[in-house]
C-alpha cells in the first residue's frame, strides 16, 4: 500500500498534471481528487484516457480533506490554502498556490491585496524550489511550491548571484509564458481566436510573482534585491522562458558563467546546463520536470544574459510538486518524473 | 500612368508583401518583379490570388534592372544591394536590405563580417524610419529602410530618450518575433513541427540589428549609446514585440512617459500611443503598417519599460518601405496602407 | 451622405468583421452598433485600431433599432431575428443568423428545436448565397445570409449538380473549420490550451446547417436531396474547407468538372476556380470574401471530390453579407471587399 | 543484457520517436542509430535531452547494419528497405517504410512508380497492424508496419466491415494530419509561416496509402474493396483523424456499431472505444500509442460515420513498431508504451 494522496484543485491544469504524473508513480496512490465545481462528476469525463482513475468521482474540497491520506497536493486559487491549512494537520502538504510562499505576511497583503489568513503558520512552510532547498524539504511537513515564473527566473539567476558574477542592482527579467498559465477557466482574451497569432505583455509593473523572486534573491545575496519583471503571453500551450539581464561583475568572463551553473547544478538531474553552442527551447521540456539554463556575457555592455526554460505546468508547478513530495517521503527524487519531452 | 515600380527579391516574404500592398495603391504600377531563382515562373504560381499581377513572370534581378522604372524596392539578401546600387542610377530606391543602414562602413564590416562594397555611397542614403526622418525622406533618392527590430525598438525608445526621460546607460531590449522574420527559405528549425509550440532566444549577443539601434539612439542622444538586445522566436507567423527596459531619469512619472509619446507621435497616423489601461498586442497590427507604443514607470526599481508592437513584414519591412516611397513621390503618406488588421 | 447602417450583434466575431469592412466602404456609414451586453462601452475598447468608429458607444439592440437607418446587418444568436424582424420595417435587412434561411417553418422547428416566431414572414426572405441568387438579391428587402458551412459546400456542389455531373444520392461532406466559428464567448474546449494542437469532429449527425444545404441542393436538382455532413474543429482562427464526395455521373471526365465551374463562375469575382494543378488553401482566403473551388474525378471509385475553401467570417458571414448589401443598394458588388489575403 | 536494437533513419521524426520510446523500455538496448546524412554527429546535438544516448554518434546505414543486433527498426524512405532487407538476415526487422506493406509487387509498382526490388521476399512480411495480426506478429521475423493513414482508417473500419454493419461499396475516407507527417526535411509549403493558419487537401486521388487500406479491407471482406481517400494537412504538429463514411447495412442501429468495436477491441489496451457521448480528439493521444474509435449511424442518409484518431508518429509509426517488436520478443505488449498523453 503506497502513500495515500489527495489532490485539491484537480480540475485545473496543474491538478490535472498531477493526476497524470501520479499514474506513473510506483509509490503513491490517489485516494481523492477534489474540485468543488465538478463534485460528483467522473474524473474520466474531464480526463479521458486517464486510465487508473477514470472511474473515480470528484470530491468537494471539504469532503476530500476528510478522507484519510498521507499527503495533500493543493492547487487551489490563492487565499484558499491559507484558510484550509492554517490548522494543525498531521499530513504532509505541498501547496502549489501562492499562500505560503512569502515569509512576510505584510508583503503578502501588499502584493495580493488581502490579509493573510494564517500569518502565524508561515514559518512552518519551506520554499519548494527543490534544487536550492533540498535539505529542508526532506524533513518538511509543509512545502510551498514556487510559482512558475520564480522557478524559471531563480534557476537562471541564483547560481550567478551566489558566485558573485552579477550585481544586485538593475536586474531585469522578461518572461514568456504559454497560455496554459492562465488556467482552464479562461477569461476574455484567452479563447483560441484571441490568443492565437498574438504576443502581448501583461501585468506590467506589479505581477504577484515579483516578491517571491526578490525574497529568494535577497536571501542568497544577504541583502535586499529588487528586480524588474515583465511577463508576456505567447501563443503556445506550455512553456516558460525567462530571459534575465543583469550587470556583470568586474572581470567576469563567459566561462565563469557556465562554471557557476555547472557547480550549482552538477549533481542535478532536472537542470540541464547548456554550453556555449546551445540555447534553451521550451519545446524540449514540454511535459517534463526538466529545466534548461545557460548564460551569455555581453561584454560590450557589461551585462550578463541568463536564460532558463521550463514547462510551466511541469517544473513550474506539478512536476516540482511531485519532486518535492518524493523527497518528503523518501522516494527516489525522479520517481514518476523520468519521461522525456515528446518532440517534435 | 503611374509611378513605375520594380520589386527585387519578389519571392521573399517582404517582397511578396510589397506586391500585395501595390495592388491597393492607386498611383504606382508594377513593371517588373525579380527573383533570380524563380525567373520565368508566373507570379500567380507563387502568389495565387494576387490578381493584378498573376500573369506576369518573374524576371532575373539583372533583367529587372534593365526595365525602365521610376522606383526600385529592393529586398535582396545583404551584400547584393551594395553591389547593385553603388553606381549612378537616376531612379529612386528604397532598399529593405541592411546594406545602407549603417553610416559607418567599418561598423558594417564588423557586424556583417564582410567589406562594404560601396562605402562612398553610404552618405547618399537616408534612414527610412519615417516618423523620425520624414523631411529628409521627402527629398531623398536613396532610402535605407530600417530593420524590423530597430523599427520596433526605436519607436519605443526615441521619444523617451529625446525628452530626457530615460538614461543612456543600461538599456536592455528583449524582442519577440514571429517566424516569418526568418524568411521563406527556411533552414532547420523553422519547419512547422520544430517551430510550433516553441519559444527560443537566438543570436544572443551580436545580432546584426544592434548597430542600427545604437546608431539612431546615439544620434538622438548626441553621444554614443550601447544597448543589450536579445531576439526571441515565438510560434506565430507575423509580429514583433519589443520590450525595452531603461533607467528612469530622476523625477519621471508615468504621465511624462505617455506625454512624450503623444508629443512625438501626435500627428502620426501609423503610431498608436496606448494609454495607461492598454498594452500592445501584435495581432491587432498584423498585415498593417501600424505600430502600438506605450510605457510604464516601474518606480520600485527606478526603470521604465517601453513597448512597441509592429508587424515585422508591415511597419517592419514592406509597409514602411511603401510609406517612404509615398513621401518620395508626393503621394498621400497612407496611400495603399489604410487597411486595418484582420482580427481575430 | 451614405447609406446609414446599423449592426446588431456587433461584439461578436461576424459583427466585428462587418465593422472592419465598413471602414473601407465608400458608400455606407455606420450609425449604430449594438451589443446588449456591451451597452455603453466604447467600440474602441473592444476593437482597438478600429479608427473611424472607436469613439462610438455600443447601443442596446432595442435602442439601435430606434435609430434611423437604411440597412440593418443582424448577427444575433438564432431566435432573436425572427422576433425582431417579423414586423413591418421599411429598412432593408441582411440577417446573418439562421432564422430566415429555411423556407419551411417545420424544418426550422425540427432542426433548431424551437418554434419559428415569424413563420408567415419566411417567404419574404431571399437566400443570400450571392452567386446563385443575385437577381433576387438586387431587389430584395430581406436577405438571409447563408451559414458558413452551407456557403462552402454549395459553392463546391451546385455547379456539378446543375450540370448533371454528380448523382443525387450518397453525397458526403466533411468540413474543417477554424475556431472563430465558435464565436467569442467561448465555452469549455475552446480556450487556447484545449483547442490548440487538436483536431476533433463535433455535432456529428444533426448539425443545424444540414437542412440549409439540402434545401438549396434540392432546389437545384428539382427533387429532395439528403447529404451526410460532419464538421471538424481544427486549430486555426479562420477558414473553412469543405471536402465533398459525390457519385460521378456516367461518362464524366475531369475536364467536365472544371468546365462546369468555369461556366458557373466565369463572371464571378469572388470565386476562383482552381485548375488541375492547384488545390484550395484556407490561408489564401483569410480576411477576404473570396472562395477557391475545384474538383477531382476519382475514376477508380466512380466518385467526384469537390472542394471549396472560404474564410468563415468572410464569404461565410460578414463578407457575403456586405456583398449582398452592395447589390441591394446598387453599389459595385466588390465595394469594400477588394482586399486580398494577408499571407503568409 | 537486453535485446540489441538498431534504428535506421534515426534522424527522421519516426526514428527520433523510436529513440525516445526506447529510453523507457526496460528490455531493449540501442546499439546503433543510423542516419547517413548525420554520420558522425552526436545524437545529443539533434536530440538534446535524449539522455541515455546523447553521446552516441550517428552511424551510416551501411555501418549500422554491420553492428551485431537482435532487432532492426527501419524508417528509411521507400525503396531503401527493399534493397537492404531482401537478403537473408537472421535478425528480426520491423520496417516502418512502405516497402513491404503491399503483398502484390505489381501494385507496388503501380502506386509507387518503381519496380519492387525484392518481390520474392514479400511473402515473408507480416502486416504490422497489431490488433488484427497479433498471432502472426508474435512469430514473425519480418513485420511491415502499416502507414499512419491506413492504421487510423482500418482501426475505424475493420470491425464494422467484419461484422457486416457497413457495405463494401462507396466507402469514403477524409483524413486530417498534423504537419510532422511530412517529415523533418521540409519542402516548400511546410515551413511554419506557410503551414500555420492553413488547412489544405493534398495528393487527392492517388495517395500511396490507398492500396494498403484496400488490401486489408479486401482481406477482411473476402472480396475486392475500393475506397475514396483524401488526406488533408492541418496546422498542428502531431495527430491524425480519419473520418470514414460508409453505407450502413440494412437494419443497423447505433448500438450495433459500438458493440462491434467493443467486441473487436474488448481486450485491447491501446484502442479506446468511445461511447455515444464522446468523440475522438487527437490531442488526447499525442505522444502515445493509443487510438480512439467510435462511430455514428446517420439514419437519415443510411450511412455510418466511423472515426479513429491516433498520433501519426505513435500508433501511426514508432509506437506501433515498438508494440510489434514487444510481441516478437515476448515482452509485455505495453512495455515502453504506457505513458499517457500530455494535455493540455
Amino acid at each position: 500500500m503506497g502513500v495515500g494522496v489527495v489532490v485539491l484543485g484537480a480540475s485545473g491544469f496543474a491538478g490535472g498534471e498531477l493526476l497524470r504524473l501520479l499514474a506513473g508513480h510506483t509509490g503513491m496512490e490517489l485516494v481523492a481528487a477534489a474540485a468543488s465545481k465538478q463534485t460528483g462528476r467522473r474524473l474520466g469525463d474531464l480526463y479521458p484516457g486517464l486510465g487508473y482513475a477514470e472511474d473515480l468521482e470528484f470530491y468537494s474540497v471539504e469532503d476530500a480533506l476528510r478522507v484519510g491520506s498521507d499527503l495533500i497536493f493543493s492547487s487551489l486559487p490563492f487565499g484558499h490554502s491559507a484558510e484550509l491549512f492554517g490548522q494543525a494537520d498531521a499530513r504532509k502538504i505541498v501547496d502549489i498556490s501562492a499562500d505560503f510562499r512569502l515569509k512576510d505576511a505584510a508583503a503578502y497583503e501588499q502584493w495580493y491585496g488581502q490579509k493573510h489568513l494564517a500569518p502565524d503558520d508561515l514559518s512552518r512552510w519551506v520554499c519548494g524550489l527543490t534544487e536550492f532547498h533540498r535539505g529542508e524539504i526532506r524533513t518538511a511537513t509543509r512545502v510551498a511550491n514556487p510559482g512558475c515564473y520564480p522557478t524559471a527566473a531563480l534557476l537562471a539567476l541564483v547560481p550567478l548571484l551566489k558566485s558573485g558574477l552579477i550585481g544586485n542592482e538593475g536586474i531585469h527579467i522578461d518572461a514568456m509564458s504559454g497560455v496554459s498559465g492562465a488556467g482552464r477557466a479562461s477569461a476574455e482574451g484567452f479563447d483560441y481566436s484571441s490568443a492565437n497569432e498574438n504576443v502581448r505583455p501583461y501585468a506590467v509593473v506589479g505581477h504577484k510573482h515579483i516578491p517571491e523572486i526578490e525574497q529568494e534573491l535577497g536571501r542568497v545575496a544577504g541583502s535586499e534585491i529588487k528586480v524588474g519583471f515583465v511577463p508576456h503571453l505567447v501563443p503556445m500551450t506550455r512553456g516558460i522562458l525567462a530571459t534575465c539581464s543583469a550587470p556583470a561583475a568586474p572581470g567576469v568572463d563567459q566561462d565563469a558563467l557556465l562554471d557557476a551553473y555547472r557547480t550549482s547544478y552538477g549533481g542535478e538531474v532536472f537542470v540541464r546546463v547548456l554550453d556555449d553552442g546551445q540555447l534553451p527551447e521550451t519545446k524540449r521540456l514540454s511535459g517534463t520536470n526538466f529545466a534548461e539554463v545557460t548564460a551569455r556575457l555581453d561584454a560590450r555592455v557589461g551585462r550578463v544574459i541568463a536564460f532558463c526554460a521550463i514547462d510551466n505546468l511541469g517544473k513550474g508547478a506539478a512536476g516540482q510538486a511531485l519532486q518535492n513530495a518524493n523527497l518528503m517521503f523518501g522516494f527516489k527524487e525522479t520517481e514518476g518524473l523520468e519521461a522525456m519531452a515528446v518532440t517534435p
